[in-house]
C-alpha cells in the first residue's frame, strides 16, 4: 500500500517483526516491492493469509482478494478473524497515542514499544 | 442455522452436494446435528472455511467465528471471499426465482435445478 | 416478496395506492404475480426505480438489481435516495407504532393511517 | 419488539434481570406494554440507554432514536458501546448454543445459565 | 485527529464554538493537547459525548470508544444519533462547498459563515 | 472532489472520455470548476446519473445526493448498480497495479492503458 507514510522504513518493520517471531521456527520474514501475487509466486505460496477486523477492513479486503485472483488465479487468499480483544487496535491509532504521550504497553510487543520510544522521543 | 425452514431436507442436501462433488476425489460429505465445533472436533478437522459474499455476511461471519473459538479453540475459522460473477448469488434468492417460474440455469449445478424442479412443480 | 406477511391484501394496496396518487396524471398503479422484470417486460417498462435509505437496503437492493439485470439484460434498475428527513421510515416501524397505539400521523398519508385504524382497532 | 418469539415470558426475564440486578441498589427492572417513549414519560426519564455491538445494531437503533425522537421530543437516547470481549455475544447465539448442548458459562449470568438448562432441559 | 489539515486554527475555532454556545450558560469551551482521556481526566468529566451520523462514523468511534475505555476505565462515551435532517452534514462538505462558491446559509450558524467567508474570500 | 491528487490532468481526462466514447452518439464530455449542480443547470440537465460499487461507495453517493438535493432541488440523482464483474474495480486500485509493473489489460479500454503506460513509464 503506497499510499500510507510510513513511521518506520521497511528494513525497521523488517526487523521488528524477526524480533517478534524469533521463536516461531515456521514463520520467515521478507519484503517486496511490487505486486504481493507476484511475491507470493516467487516464494512459491499457494496461499496469501489476511486479518480481518471490521466491515471497513472487509470492503477493503474483498476488493484486493478478487483482483488479486485476478491478477493471478493460482494464489487464493484465505482470511482469519482478529480476536474480539483486539479488534480496535489499529497500526494508526496505536502511533497516534504514543506520539499524543499515552502507553501502549500491552497494545503491541516491548519490542515494538521500545523503538516507538525512540522514535517518538517519549 | 436452525431458524430457516428448509425446502429439502438434510438427507436431500447430503445427496445433492454429494452428486455435486462427485469427480472430486478428496471432499467429503457429512451431516450432524448440535454444534458446528463438536462436529469438526469428532472429524479431527483443525479449520472450518467459510464463503464471504457481503457485509452482511461478514457481519454473522465474524460473530459465529469468535463465538466458536471461544467454544473451541483448537478448530479455527478461515474465510474465502465468493467469486465476483457470483456475488449476488444465494440460496434464497435461487429459491425465490425458481417459485416465481424463472430460469435458474446457470446459477446453480443441473443436478440442483432437476430438484428445484420436481419439488416446486415447475 | 413473498416472505413477508402482509397487515393488506394486494387489493388493499392497490387501493391505497391509488388514492394516493390520484392527483399525479402520469402515475398507474398495477400488481402482478411472479417475476418483476417479467411483469416490465410485460409493461413495456425499461427500467425499475427503487428507493435507498439506508446501508442494509443497500445489500438487499444491489443482489435484487444485479439478478434481475441477469434475468433480463433489457430492463435496467435505477436507484433514489430517499429524502434525509423520512430516513428512518419504513412500513415496519409505522405498523409497529400504530400497533402499540402510538401517532403515526405526519408519518403516512392520510388515507393510509384511517385505513390502519380501522385494521388494527385504535 | 414484537416480532422475537421469546423463550422466556416477561415475568421470567424480570424476574432474572432483577437477579442479576440484586446488588445494584440504583437499579429498578420493570416492564410495560405500549410504546416505549410512553413508558420513559410515565417513569419520569428523559434518557433511554441501548448498547451498540456491531454495524447492523447501528443502523435499526439509528432508526428506533430518530423515531422516538419524534413520537417524544423530551425523551433523547444515548448510545454506549459494549466491550470488545462481549461484542460477538447475542441473546439469540446464546440460545443457539444451550439448544445444541454447548456450554454457556461464561456467557451468561449463573442463574440465567440455571433457566436455560432448566427451560431446554439439557 | 492529528491527520486533518485544519481550515481554521485552534484559537479560531474556540471562538466559534463560544459564540455559538454564548448563550448556553452550562456548556464551556476548551482546548487541549495530548490525549482525550487525559483531558477528560483533568477536568473531573466522566463521560465524553459523541454524535453519530453514519455507518462509517459508527466503525471510527468504536474504535475509539473502546480504546479510551482501555486508557482510562473510569471515563465513559456516550453516543447520541444526530438528527435525520442533518444526517448529510459534514465539516468536510460544508468547506468544499464553501471552496466551490456554493451558500453554506443554514448548514451552518451566521457566525460561522462569516469566518468561513473571510477565510475561503468568497 | 478536490482532494484527489490525479495522475491525470482534467485536459487528458475529457481526451480519454472523448476517445472511449467516440462511437455513442448521444453521449458527450464537459468538464467544470465549481459546483455540480450548478453545472447540471447551466446544460439544463436535471438528473445527475452516479454508479454504485460497495457499501463505502453508498454513504459518500448518500450524503453528496442529499447535498445536492437541498442546493438545487430541480436537479435529482439517480444510481445505477455496477455490474458484478466490475464491482471490486476503482481508479485507484487499476493505477496502483500499473505502477507496480502489473498488467491492467481488460481493466481498462485500450487506450486507457496505452496512456497510464507512457505516464507511469512501464
Amino acid at each position: 500500500n503506497s499510499t500510507k507514510h510510513s513511521l518506520f522504513t521497511v528494513e525497521e518493520r523488517v526487523e521488528m517483526l524477526e524480533e517478534v517471531c524469533a521463536d516461531l521456527a515456521n514463520v520467515g520474514v521478507g519484503s517486496f516491492e511490487g505486486l504481493l501475487v507476484e511475491y507470493a509466486r516467487q516464494c512459491g505460496a499457494t496461499v496469501i493469509v489476511r486479518g480481518l477486523r471490521a466491515v471497513s477492513d472487509f470492503e477493503y479486503e474483498l476488493q484486493m482478494a478478487l483482483m488479486n485472483r485476478r491478477l493471478c488465479a493460482e494464489v487464493e487468499t484465505a482470511f482469519m478473524m482478529t480476536g474480539a480483544e483486539y479488534s480496535y487496535l489499529s497500526s494508526s491509532i496505536v502511533k497516534e497515542i504514543a506520539r499524543l504521550g499515552g502507553s501502549v504497553e500491552g497494545l503491541v510487543p516491548n519490542s515494538v514499544r521500545r523503538r516507538l520510544r525512540e522514535k517518538l522521543g517519549f
